[in-house]
């Protein structure tokens, strides 16, 4: 039986693409014969960024759910839309708030740049695989860069052929990894 | 008349080390006739990640405190913790919630990393001079690195004279940025 | 008398593109009535990565000649290819045949991305000015990423109107830096 | 039988302290059953940076060399010191001049900081991620970082239990990797 992937959709942004894109790469993955579960930020708590760090940490039963989720999963997807050049800051107050370092220490995962610009998040996944690597995770060589999002998107599905090419190779590297 | 400083603790956290860097920073400006203002990112509203960004953006009147200080200001000191080898995702998220760009284009700012251990928030520091730069800020390339923290402060005072003078050097120099 | 301002063409690539959009950069500081010379990085000794370093740091007349000419720039333009997702090599040796570091500490510089892909070389510029701020110079947040630069050349000219807005605004910006 | 790890010593100044923490994994490397052969970048021909690149791409005999053993191999250590607040010049050109993608895509390896001062080449190691990954090939989180190493080195060996004990883990995760 093969085991069970978190994609991380990484924004607390109402409607955001990204979670589209993660709701595309759970039937990427799907295809793969791979089972996969959504962490949609949006659900967090809101006051989480106080409420469940530091000398609160653990103790927020509505975001240990997910902390809960993050712990036992042993490879993550995350779909990281570009914010002021990186990143989403609640992307990486919700890292923040998670056991460290068992959440991260000998797992894998697999970053997707998104941005309505032309940089597809470049800078944004060069941070994040820090702060992974940091945190002892190994991060798959291959990150998408989907650029210009807004046109290559088209009634809930990525409509440019690049994309969805090297999205499934991403998927298919990372059940392999 | 001199102009006022803007000293951004980059935390939440309760009592934290940024927050005490950021007094002794407060005094050094003082000694070279500058005034100064601390914004505490332990007193945004709790909720902020959610009540102040994207639809709600300059909706939340708490928040708006800060965003109008920031808005107005000119020169920047960031006090930067190193938190899973990067910066706090509140910092980070306070951002997100600043208006875009005319918080950051064409103004200047000074970076100090805080960690308690060997790092110094190096590439914290190196992640957010990319988001400041993508802003359209400049960044004074002095930034000190204040590693081991807990062992170089003693009674609301920075004890390692090298800090003292990697921090001095640099205030004087985003004086005259 | 305006000062005179070094561009830097950052791979010693024969008929490099790099170099063409340093004399596109030339003429646009001569329109704002400054002076600049390039450095192409084509001339220096086939060998200098061996002959010019460490114990022979200093020793070599015809890498000398460039590294006076270093020495005693104040401001400096940096036109950056994309390498294998970073900088040319040889540009980095370059830089570490420097007097180190009184070539760089206090100098101001502007730099340039160029590539042939989507990616304008983002990360080189990072991770250059990695570099430049450990030196001690300080980098303009403005650095324009010219991508696809085949297509936007022609006949000796940027041919993308954005991209001469870009590069005039920076030029500008490093004038008054 | 075990395939055989590359160490690339990334420098190539005489005597570097690079070459001796290569020999250093070499033994540790053994220990576990694994063979590896080290490049020393002091050997590659005086002038590679041009005769070994761009149209003189893969025609260099005493460069070629290395430029098969680099193809051949399926995984890699990088000796990595720090110059200037990143890696040396010289690796970079190295990699520029070896085949791409072939040379790294879908390839491993594991990378080891150096320095005197107190960074161990933290930026430089993020910096070579950022290639390595843009090339296809992934790199292990675990990333030691021997600061100090004057301090840390006598006789032949690292003397600092813990920086021995960081490189034999990193061995045998990219044994296993």
């Amino acid at each position: 039986m093969s085991e069970e992937i978190i994609i991380v959709s990484g924004t607390n942004r109402k409607a955001a693409m990204s979670y589209q894109i993660s709701l595309t790469y759970q039937q990427l993955l799907k295809d793969l014969g791979v089972k996969s579960t959504i962490i949609d930020l949006m659900l967090l708590p809101d006051d989480f960024s106080f409420s469940a760090l530091y000398e609160h940490s653990g103790k927020n039963d509505a975001f240990n759910k997910y902390r809960e989720m993050m712990l036992n999963g042993k490879k993550f997807v995350f779909v990281v839309p570009e914010y002021n050049g990186s990143f989403p800051g609640v992307l990486k107050t919700f890292i923040d708030g998670l056991e460290f370092p068992n959440t991260f220490t000998n797992k894998k995962c697999a970053l997707v740049g998104v941005s309505s610009g032309i940089q597809g998040a470049g800078l944004a996944l060069s941070h994040l695989t820090d702060i992974f690597h940091y945190c002892g995770m190994n991060v798959l060589a291959q990150k998408p860069k989907l650029s210009h999002i807004d046109d290559n998107f088209e009634n809930g599905e990525v409509i440019n052929e690049l994309y969805m090419t090297l999205l499934k190779d991403q998927a298919q590297k990372l059940v392999e990894f």
